[in-house]
């Protein structure tokens, strides 16, 4: 439904120009999809909040739990990640808690914090390969390959190279099978992740595990949430430990953090000292 | 308590540079202020889980569904506002969600991200002016007083260029009071900002309500978050609709969405057109 | 050459995680590349040191001549720019110059940015594509269906959404031109670029003439310049302009600057106003 | 002066919203403060187009010179530097040159990319202090004091972590020198960073010399530049050694780099681990 908008013409172009579902506002009136505010707040929950903006709908109880799960999983995982990192580095050189912020999510791209949309991505291609001739071993089979044809030989959401067994996969699947039996989701997708796990073990003859990014991406593919959102939904947890290490930071002060404790220096390996040629 | 660090030397150096509070980890475990994640996983919602990782102590229920409602409250004030307008453009560009999330929360600054944090600052002035001699109108007072001789006239957290009473400051204030009621709070800075209301209102001779960087900032001063966090608590819940814009727009599609409809230009108020001199 | 390190161990394995070409320095002494810093200041160019740092080779006065007009070429394109707007806005969210140009910068992304990077792929592509048998038509046929099977209709590089003939196409291959004659080019590209335009004119039945990413594109196809560094030298280029608009708004001031004039509303496409069912 | 705009009303006022002095446009022309830009390329220095776009006015051969090695001698400080890590670490997360660039350019923040700006503060302060009855020896006392007062014991522009002597200061102060000669500047600038380190040695029993940040505030101050795009010229400086390194680590390889090797972990200095207590 369309608003009235005042002016016509000129103003009504520049006003389709920014249309969007999901906010309408006038003075003293904002509603999110249909909902004033002040019904909401109060009354959801920050995850059905996220969920709802986002995703357009407002999840079930047990769903909004496995949400919660999931981004309570995801929120740090160490200075060692670049995202973390970066975070307390830009608090060192000047700037405000949201500078710092977007640096540290900015990193948060194809490699660093892709994984999780990847997965959804393979296991959704997988679950549409199963039908009354194929199974799912069947159409793992056919959905690695086909994965692996398109994008190499990493499959995302399984192995880690720091745990052999990730801590926050087992637990968030437990919960995905909770779920499933109380039927708040079907469990076909944490089939299909059980399924890869398997054939990747058995391939390389030692357990591959799936890792958070693929219990994650088991949960929000459960609850059909477009792929690319398994990314934006990670950045929001995410900066959650990049805020907290930006703030723990600026409490332990320090000027322009480098990688390295202070006077360390990194190796050279280019050419010798000479002089720059007069011309 | 610190964790045995195998090497010594140089590598503990290099240990002790990236020392932290926060997160522990080994192989196959990861604590969160020594709490295993999987124990967090499916029993913490989100919101305590922040609250935790940012400030380190879990809230109770009646504190962490204060901090559900100023979640909610923040996530999006539609396509005017810089931050989410920058994120569809963005978008646009061929990026990332975690870019367009990037570029967006890192214009939530002094300006379009700092109110709270400043309100925040400024209510605490005031509770602690407050004594056995001065009461807390006296400290209103000398509070804006103060406020106003250091950063000018716009007291942070009182009046709206778009709404006459902001709809999510009285809903979050009636929350406040209950959680007064119950003693999860104890209202002093819901006092605080009340009479703040009641001052500016006097001055101008019409109603210069609370709006939600006010209340927001009465709940996060109530629950002793650090002033600068409001600005980090407040770029994760507009982070929300930042996402959702940025989602909204790229499933719209478009190329180097610019702020005003295709064709339109802008006005040159410059030097008349001249050619460039010979030298 | 490695210079020697002081410490081994595990100091020498955090100084080899850093190890670059670029740069060498000790206290007093900085060499880029071998040079010493103070040998290169005063003596070469802002232009020739963007070259010699990004590519490694110092370029003859004739390339830099070349380098100098596509990086002067690309600066602005006015405050429909996604990247100049976004600079624009930025500066009124209160951050500083380094904020702004850094959310700017961000969207010079595949879009937005791409299109030299991509040119220059193409055009090397089907330079390689000519040979004793294929002229270079031929490989040009060849080398726009590859593209157009791998990405899609858009030939990057030519055509104009605003412009019919870009101005600073032409300049910058009469430039080209100029320097094969010298001999400082090959203009193998540019005649690639001339044979493009002129397949892409005959498709369409009317001309479809070289862009100023096309026009830059032959020039660092000409130099040898990896195709990535295209978008990275016009993000030096860009923040040129991004810088003086986001100084510019700084003067002329403002509060949130929103892409449309205050008060003025986005559309509403969206769910009518409905009250959150009571749970 | 203000070109025609075809609509008036509505659309008049969207143009004046993003009004500007620097770039008009029209199909197939583009004009930089009137210069039509096939003027410009070909005939003008990415240099004197950057100061010609930021500050308005075209600098002469003689004041291009110094703005040169001004440009040039901020490119790079080394990877411990927080902004080339960041470079360096965001691009093995899966980004492009420009979210790299991004990120690191906008932890050119004040304390780590703010000293120029400061400085050029600083010396106009000082500057503006001598007159008839006071030297400059005089009004530099009371600037440091002012400063000091203001700011605290920190003189931007003077003295190195790294450094005893910045190699790239005395290079820069002897081109100011021979500029003075020209008279392409007048040398007042350069004769009060001489004095504050004077009177800074004298102070602490040890040179505290020039280091580049105040090297290159001298060229800015001598050449009439605001202060804050001191700032904004260092970010276009480091922009290129961000760029450099950033590709440098592309051609690396590399996935997540942390900021110490695979396999180093931090130290852990919080809560010792404990169960999750039931509630």
């Amino acid at each position: 439904m369309t608003r009235d908008t005042v002016g016509g013409g000129d103003r009504q172009a520049a006003a389709e120009w920014w249309h969007t579902d999901i906010i309408d506002m006038e003075p003293n009136r904002i509603t999110f999809r249909g909902y004033p505010v002040e019904d909401l707040i109060g009354r959801v929950s920050f995850v059905e909040m996220i969920w709802f903006m986002v995703v357009g709908v407002m999840p079930t109880p047990g769903q909004a739990k496995l949400i919660e799960a999931a981004l309570v999983s995801g929120v740090d995982h160490g200075p060692q990640a670049p995202s973390i990192a970066i975070a307390r580095m830009s608090m060192t050189c000047g700037g405000s808690l949201n500078n710092a912020m977007a640096s540290a999510v900015n990193v948060l791209d194809d490699i660093h914090g892709g994984a999780g949309e990847q997965a959804i991505g393979l296991f959704r291609d997988i679950e549409q390969r199963t039908n009354e001739r194929v199974d799912i071993a069947g159409a793992c089979r056919e959905g690695l390959a086909a994965w692996r044809h398109a994008h190499g030989p990493i499959v995302p959401g399984f192995g880690h190279r720091f745990h052999q067994i990730d801590p926050r996969a087992p637990r968030l699947m437990g919960l995905v099978a909770e779920a499933a039996e109380t039927g708040d989701v079907s469990g076909r997708f944490a089939a299909v992740a059980k399924e890869i796990e398997t054939q990747l073990g058995e391939a390389k003859g030692r357990p591959i595990p799936l890792n958070i990014d693929g219990a994650t991406a088991v949960i929000f593919s459960e609850l059909g949430l477009p792929a690319p959102l398994g990314r934006g939904l990670f950045c929001l947890s995410r900066s959650v430990g990049i805020l907290a290490h930006a703030w723990e930071q600026q409490t332990q002060g320090g000027r322009n953090k480098g990688p390295l404790p202070k006077g360390w220096l990194w190796q050279y390996d280019g050419q010798s000292t000479r002089p720059y040629p007069s011309r």
